[in-house]
């Protein structure tokens, strides 16, 4: 269906090494690792299966080392966050129940110890929770307080008689809820709950609280409940978990960030305490900089799966009167997936930018407070974006993929199924999109920073007023696009980087410069009616976070295509990446077209070739689309679906066969129609 | 949360009628049975325990005399078709299992005998099958053709010596495939096949073919298989059946549109082969219909467990510093449950109209070429708007639910997973789409009818040629809009019904003129250059069929909206109706606007005024949004979700008077922040 036009020629490997980025051997490692049978789910099994297969692949997990990579040396780690969170991302091709399982394993169980506890218990409890042989959970959500951790109502009240804890839920909606590993294997548990010592409430902390006995009973005052059957993630046991007066010893308070001595008094090395529940939770950011990545590659998958079948499968005829036409040949069909390639793209190299800062981060590199909220930011909405991303994607795999994306079998609708609770785990995206914009507002207007801003962005509010301002480098993205619109339109100028940055970046800019003006007034406002006003620009607020992020991925992923040109090996790679940079530009300008229209910032003319443009870089891309999805790294093990590795096309060669040996028999039926139009010459 | 506005009184049970429609009777009269818990699915059943309840369901739905309605009344029916499809669009609120199953077998499987069979054929099959004492399947699609159901490869070869025909697979690709009913229960099979006699293919007829024996094993030649597990519809079992030169009797022909003497001559009281095949699909067309409104249905059910548990669950305090705010008050939870109510009101209420027009084909009331093309073209747009609606709408709903919305328990999880396969069945979307737009470009300019569109239009291409031509009413829609944009603006302005239809009609316009002149070449083009230019124009073929079918809701709306305003007797409902229709029809144009403005038809001044106007709408929809979904009509044991009925509502409550008894004790313990609040103060 193309016109004549000569793919490019490429080099796949050279494009993997573009998308895997800086940890490239960590993905490699753990994706060789996921090749494995006994690491995926059983095809037909029932949920007890899923889940004792799932155990079972968290201990091979263990035995590769994997989790151990982020222990310090003097414990026989090697202090590598980057590489840890990489190859933990690359479970997701072994299955998403496996990445999540490992995740609460040894990420937030083994993670909270390692980051919250002290030498004694890292001594205690850090190697059997990274080893797997202690399985626990990490309880902080309740069925009451999913987003509003603060809140909790679990409380650990201390006993200086006993010099014990005692662990309480004081009504049903503070029950530990969702929590992974509880239905079936954890023996124990990080517990989020109210630190109460001499009448004093001294906000949320972590305790360690076994849970089971040897034989897997619940141990006394711990009640135990199964969440069964979920929209996905089979292989993980989520559940609930009640405490009735459960008692603990003062040792097992996790006290990085606040202890409590013999005699009850309290001390912590920071002193606010919305500052400490938060600098607390930043140890946590890992698990949604981990979660951007696994939705990246859950995109990877399914569009692997989507495009490889777009080769093989044939419908209607219509160049030729006998052979059908490729559903890669379609203009739509290339509609639907070209531009979630681009995507795919733009998302996976932003991600290891977000995975090197974090890097930097953990690793001490860089551990100030800048670079901290630098990190929690981007993570938050990288993770936000990408999961939804992840979402579409492989919904519109399935589709693309007809029925056959419908069959277990072929892979998509488990992998969807598994993903869409990401959207609202590890923190609601819609709340971190508010904590992404209030941090966009504190920016721009340092008096912004005093506003209490109620509901969800009061969580990053306490703490950017107590910190120093946060560096989104939202001032620099601002510059006037009008000499950049007013000159000759045509194709080549609406793929204009320089075009397509100055329409992203002014849209942040004006979206963020009115809501700080519609929001000034709340400074003297009641703090009802200030919460009253910022409702009423909650919308806006999630909209230009969405903008913001977005304007930061197109930049990862232009700076990596200036990268790749630059280094002038590359040609054709280069020239590839030039166009899905332009692909994921204009379908974000397309997307916002009305937006861009609305304050004048695009004239029609321009506007106007937009659409012609994407349709002609999706028919350009689709022809080296084989070669874009190879450079996702991934084989038939990982894809694991028929219709992509060779069964559809087998079958279209053999019906392609019989029918042409069947027109060269002289007994082959005659077609009515035909009958009839000859009948019609005479 | 809302600034002092009283909601409207509203009057459920007036809005009920409202969406309930022509048959209001008969969807409660089946929402009544679904109530029954012997027709909902097993909550932790093994595939076979869904399938097996499902079957049981099956029979439930034969005894409440439901699949007789349709029947003539020679033979014991009512000749019912609205009545009879509102019914089974309603087994949804028992399971779309159950609506999937009970479709496969009384109105494909029956359907296929009732319509394409002869009077002897009725006596023979018709009762057992209404009944469902003989399980059968409707095997048209194969693994190789899906949309292209013309080509599909199975042949009935007639074997005059023998006075049978030969039913066979040729190749794998030719296997019937996603065949409900085939893996499990079916005795038999109406077959689509290229019938073949005396060396002459006559095109793709329905023949009966017998599957399994009394026993439930295979007949011979026949190769049954079972499709295993799929994204969702766990009750229905679908499976493969393959044919090795399978006898049947001549008489098992389905002989309305074609038969075969015993010699083995074929006649047809249709001439033209293409026009044949596709009245033989025509009667189809119930499948698309019940779709369409089944969509409706599984929308207002997950809308109605979303609104309800907003309403009851609060997160982060806002207005208040000790009472959390309810979900329902958040803008940005308006902004994403009140346009999808809004949408599911245009299509419940366009479903109406599309099954009345069904009706009035069916009944033989007006059964006219027009009649039945309108039909057809609506129920292909509608179907394929209203799943993909369904979609969007759940998985809003379930990400509006956090955590509680992602457990099985709540039902919305499996709701998504059973609906998504309807975008891609019975005619996948984007084929329909590509259909609905070949019909606006023939009626638009005549000329247009005679060019081989190539691929999917093809389809109906070849009717549209032979029939007269199609009224889409289309060639009323334009005017001009320009008299109606230079006015004042202001937020009535923008809610005017007038300009709301101008804008949307005149987008429907401008798309299909520039279509059709961009098309116009392909006349005196060879078939390949002719495809490669409808292939350049394929998505804008898409766009312009969604944009034609968006308008024909929004005027069914409107319609609706006025005949309540103009009764005169229910003046609060005919308000929310009113901004029902505002918010649908602003949704719709905020989502164009990048086009609208890029044809110069929105002012910027105006387009500015949009986004705020909805927000409004949505505030003040969400203070009657317990009654919007009230009048949906569906009860508990519809809903069956018990964060919607009380569980949420319970565990806040309690939560709330444990805080309040505890705030009142002279231990309760004070928080450290408090404490430094007051020693700053000092």
């Amino acid at each position: 269906m193309n016109r004549g036009k000569t793919p490019l020629t490429l080099d796949a490997t050279v494009l993997r090494d573009v998308l895997d980025g800086e940890w490239t051997e960590a993905r490699r490692r753990i994706r060789d690792l996921c090749e494995d049978p006994a690491l995926h789910l059983p095809a037909d099994g029932t949920l007890e299966d899923m889940r004792a297969a799932t155990t079972a692949a968290v201990g091979a997990v263990a035995e590769s080392g994997l989790a151990r990579l982020p222990m310090s040396e003097d414990e026989g780690g090697s202090e590598k966050h980057g590489e840890y969170v990489a190859g933990f991302e690359e479970l997701v091709t072994a299955s998403p129940s496996l990445q999540i399982k490992a995740g609460v394993q040894f990420g937030l169980f083994g993670g909270a110890i390692m980051h919250l506890g002290n030498d004694e218990q890292h001594a205690k409890w850090l190697e059997d929770a990274l080893s797997g042989r202690l399985p626990g959970s990490f309880a902080m959500t309740e069925i009451g307080h999913g987003s509003d951790v603060a809140e909790v109502g679990t409380t650990a009240v201390y006993d200086v008689d006993a010099q014990e804890f005692e662990v309480h839920t004081p009504f049903r909606a503070a029950t530990k809820e969702y929590i992974g590993n509880a239905a079936r294997d954890a023996r124990a548990a990080v517990v989020f709950a109210q630190l109460v010592t001499k009448g004093v409430n001294h906000g949320v902390h972590a305790f360690f609280v076994p849970l089971r006995d040897e034989e897997g009973g619940p141990l006394p005052g711990i009640a135990l409940e199964d969440d069964g059957l979920k929209g996905g993630l089979p292989g993980v046991d989520n559940g609930r978990i009640a405490f009735d007066q459960v008692r603990i010893p003062r040792e097992n308070l996790l006290t990085r960030y606040g202890a409590v001595s013999a005699d009850g008094d309290y001390s912590s090395p920071i002193e606010s305490p919305g500052r400490r529940f938060f600098t607390m939770l930043g140890t946590l950011v890992q698990g949604r900089v981990s979660l951007d990545g696994a939705a990246v590659v859950a995109s990877k998958l399914a569009l692997d799966i989507a495009v490889r079948y777009a080769h093989d499968r044939r419908q209607f005829t219509s160049t030729s009167p006998v052979e059908e036409t490729r559903l890669i040949d379609y203009q739509r069909h290339q509609r639907r997936l070209m531009p979630l390639i681009s995507q795919a793209y733009a998302n996976a190299i932003s991600h290891d930018t977000l995975l090197h800062t974090f890097d930097v981060v953990f690793s001490g590199e860089d551990d100030s407070d800048q670079a901290r909220e630098l990190l929690e930011t981007q993570a938050a909405g990288f993770k936000a974006l990408s999961t939804w991303d992840a979402l579409t994607t492989i919904q519109e795999a399935r589709e693309a993929c007809g029925g056959a994306g419908y069959m277990a079998e072929n892979r998509l609708v488990g992998l969807r199924g598994d993903l869409d609770v990401y959207v609202t785990f590890e923190g609601d995206n819609t709340v971190l999109l508010q904590l992404v914009g209030k941090r966009l507002l504190t920016d721009y207007a340092k008096e912004l920073k005093d506003i209490d801003f109620g509901g969800a962005a009061r969580l990053i509010g306490a703490q950017a007023a107590e910190h120093t301002l946060f560096r989104t480098g939202f001032a620099n993205i601002g510059r006037t696009i009008s000499d950049l619109v007013t000159v000759s339109v045509n194709e080549k100028r609406v793929r204009s980087g320089k075009v397509q940055e100055a329409l992203l970046s002014d849209r942040v800019d004006t979206m963020v410069a009115s809501l700080a003006q519609s929001l000034r007034p709340a400074r003297s406002m009641s703090q009802a009616d200030g919460a009253r006003l910022f409702n009423e620009h909650q919308n806006e607020l999630i909209e230009a976070s969405i903008a913001y992020i977005e304007l930061l991925k197109w930049q990862g992923l232009n700076t990596e295509m200036h990268r790749i040109e630059d280094g002038g090996k590359h040609t054709e790679e280069a020239k590839v990446l030039r166009r899905i940079r332009d692909l994921y530009g204009l379908s974000l300008i397309e997307k916002h077209m009305g937006w861009h229209s609305m304050y004048g910032r695009l004239p029609m003319a321009r506007a106007r070739l937009i659409g012609p443009t994407i349709n002609s870089l999706c028919e350009k891309l689709a022809q080296n689309s084989l070669d874009l999805v190879e450079a996702f790294g991934y084989g038939p093990a990982h894809r694991r679906a028929p219709i992509a590795d060779g069964a559809e096309a087998a079958r279209q060669d053999e019906a392609r066969a019989y029918f042409r040996a069947a027109r060269a028999t002289s007994d082959w039926p005659v077609d009515e129609k035909e009958l009839r139009k000859r009948a019609a010459r005479r």
